[in-house]
């Protein structure tokens, strides 16, 4: 009998067929760390649909799990190998297919760079909102597998308010079409917003159709510093309170300052306790909208609030909170020196009026467990990232940043938020996902996991 | 062993357990022509989730099927009765739970008419979005199990945009929460949106939370009018290709017209061969873009295009537009005098480009089969009703009439669109989404079914 990796070479040629030890350890693991990652068998590359359908069906045949991936830049491990697996990318997959400025949708492939999508959609004076921290290497496929979020989502939504139809290859290997092209339709069960966010356990996403809006105007920006993390966060509660919507409302806290301005120096606030940066889409209204921002942050504390004096000021502030990442994993690496710094990314979101206590909370426990923790996010979605700095060289460390993490996800629960905001389940959230959905959620889930995919072929042990 | 009526008294009380026989007549059927509805054995009027649970409970060890019925405004057949079915009405649970006018939320029971959430959510300077036709009857419950549509969707999106979290009873019995409560959450499959719009067949909807949005600013309408609908489909066009979005844009033909000034004189232009009307939220831009969408409209050959001169002629136009469904009765009854004149009234959904061409095919075939077709409908969604009139007496007339719903649908399909843009499949669409989705859209469905009803409790023959 011919092995696995023959059938998939007869069915995809040598060159999609990748077996290298190192390429295989490469792609053994997404971004997010303290997950598990096992040594999968192969890495495949099919270059279109019937090509997928041909791998999930040797898959099948050898009794091999398969692992779909994008570009791996996820935060929960959902698209970390199990051993033995195929791991099936999609990043070959990668043809913008349509875009109909018109009806306003867009037609792409799996492994099509978000980035690359946004830039093809503004030739025609259009725009796809989402816009996660990865968008300039992460794809289409693998935004839409976990629901990806992103700063425009306070006013714009996440990736599912912008998918409309998918190709999906099932454990079957069957291909199923869902949703339409059109702005509306309400024909059969809604199986496009199943399969948004379901992480590769269902199905291999083939194709998908988005939604586009119309290009949005330039932005005004807005800057407000507070002395502490409350003061904002009920800075952000009253802008909700006061009916604004604006485009951007992120959240920097002072070892976020610190990082960013050490990683880049630009001459951020590092003594304030947190900084808010507020925009709203130009037009006649904006400058009165941030005006009413300004003011509900005075109130609440801030000690300076100014507006970016032009585009080119914005855009700093814009791409001073796009470092926090990279900045962030620069202090963790300089707070524990010999390459054994890391980071646990959390994600948390709560309901606007609970930020505050949100960020007391997170406060606290970094005090309880002795451990640096940092907040950076989504304010006006009520959406943090916490990320809390270990060493992982030291049990001890790590120890703590676990029990900080699940005090985190206890306290988001507890004030009435979800335990993943925009990063997902994947390895990381199993078992607070089921403490958020209980017993009943868990059961469901199940049974539609059997359902779609019953001999358990996609991605086993993620979400579940 | 007692039957299902002594059950049902027993943990319901006998006030819920309705079976006076003209009542149960009075129940059989939603608002939809021409679909079947059997004799249910009883009406139940549960108060609570608890009572729910009962009901459910109940009707599966008597091995009854259970109907969920909200106001039965639907217009599918998805609340039609089947014979010696339990009718579990929810209209008993029409509490608004709670406003949170910070976190721009709403809980609800299924029973609370859409405008009553809107009126109380407007005082707090809040709006529920979603507006089908029967929103001051229709059901929050009803509206999220068909995913309702409206008027004000070309900009503010469908019903299941607004739904963030549900508790559901099971077929089993059990109560599943789905959702959150935060603006943002991705944990877990998308259960929410799986019941929006899945017609009772999976569950029992018995609490809903909606997103609510800052209430719109009043808004200034124009009206186009042209000499003939393919002209009024090229418009809206026109108009998505200039990259405008009005918050209202909406087509009434000629027989609309003239039904409409039958029914409540106006001085609608009667001779016109399409009307369209469009909206823009108030505020500096409205003005600019209403001008830009006149222009579109005598670029595409409007032969008269002005704008309402106060905000009382605009709530009439408004008005008129509402009267539709109405008059087109009341045009049908003396079409057909004796009390014979029925309509059956279509729901397709094309991408905009296709509007004109839509347009056009219901004209020829309205003359191919010889039968009064009138067409209004959400123009900007490219979602159209087309009304056809029929003599219920008339066996030919009736059989003209399906031919010609048939072959809408065909040519709906045929132009990349839906077979249902609001109205839902219920029994009235039920080969039209097999045809349109496929034999694996349909295996899917059934599998998902399956899973969550396996004994086949719920709403037995609709959909599917």
């Amino acid at each position: 009998m011919p092995d696995l990796l023959d059938d998939l070479r007869a069915v995809l040629g040598e060159s999609a067929v990748l077996t290298d030890p190192d390429l295989l350890r490469g792609h053994q693991r997404d971004e997010a760390d303290l997950c598990a990652a096992g040594m999968p068998a192969v890495v495949v590359r099919p270059r279109d649909t019937a090509e997928v359908v041909a791998v999930l069906r040797t898959a099948a045949t050898h009794g091999v799990p398969v692992v779909p991936q994008g570009a791996r830049t996820g935060l929960a491990g959902a698209a970390n190998a199990v051993d033995g697996a195929v791991l099936l990318s999609t990043v070959a997959m990668d043809e913008i297919l349509e875009v109909d400025p018109v009806n306003r949708i867009a037609v792409v492939q799996p492994g099509v760079v978000n980035a690359a999508l946004a830039a093809e959609v503004a030739k025609h004076g259009l725009r796809y909102p989402p816009d996660p921290g990865s968008w300039e290497s992460s794809t289409i496929g693998g935004n839409v597998a976990t629901n990806a979020g992103g700063m425009c989502c306070v006013k714009y939504g996440v990736t599912t308010e912008y998918v409309i139809g998918l190709e999906v290859v099932l454990a079957t290997g069957e291909v199923l079409r869902t949703g339409r092209r059109t702005a509306k339709g309400v024909a059969g069960y809604d199986l496009t917003r199943l399969f948004v966010g379901s992480e590769g356990t269902l199905g291999v996403i083939t194709e998908v159709t988005v939604s586009l809006r119309p290009a949005a105007e330039e932005s005004l920006t807005l800057v407000a510093v507070f002395p502490s993390t409350t003061a904002a966060g009920q800075a952000v509660a009253g802008i909700s309170a006061q009916g604004l919507s604006p485009s951007l409302l992120e959240l920097l806290d002072r070892t976020h300052l610190g990082a960013i301005e050490a990683y880049r120096p630009m001459g951020l606030r590092t003594d304030a306790g947190a900084l808010l940066l507020a925009a709203a889409d130009t037009g006649p209204r904006a400058a009165a909208d941030l005006a009413r921002v300004a003011e509900v942050c005075t109130a609440s504390g801030a000690d300076e609030v100014f507006a970016a004096t032009d585009a080119a000021e914005a855009a700093a502030l814009l791409q001073a909170r796009r470092l926090a990442h990279p900045a962030m994993e620069r202090f963790a690496a300089e707070t524990y020196p010999g390459g054994n710094g890391g980071l646990i990314i959390d994600d948390v979101a709560v309901p606007r009026t609970a930020l505050a206590a949100l960020l007391d909370g997170v406060a606290r426990i970094a005090d309880e467990y002795d451990i640096p923790i940092g907040v950076v996010g989504h304010a006006g979605d009520g959406n943090m990232h916490p990320n809390i700095v270990v060493d992982r060289a030291d049990p001890a460390s790590l120890e703590r940043g676990r029990l900080a993490f699940d005090a985190i996800m206890e306290l988001g629960l507890s004030l009435g938020g979800t335990c993943t905001g925009e990063h997902g389940v994947g390895l990381l959230k199993r078992d607070w996902l089921a403490r958020e959905i209980g017993p009943v959620g868990v059961r469901v889930h199940r049974a539609i996991k059997e359902a779609l995919d019953p001999i358990g072929l996609l991605n086993p042990g993620k979400v579940l």
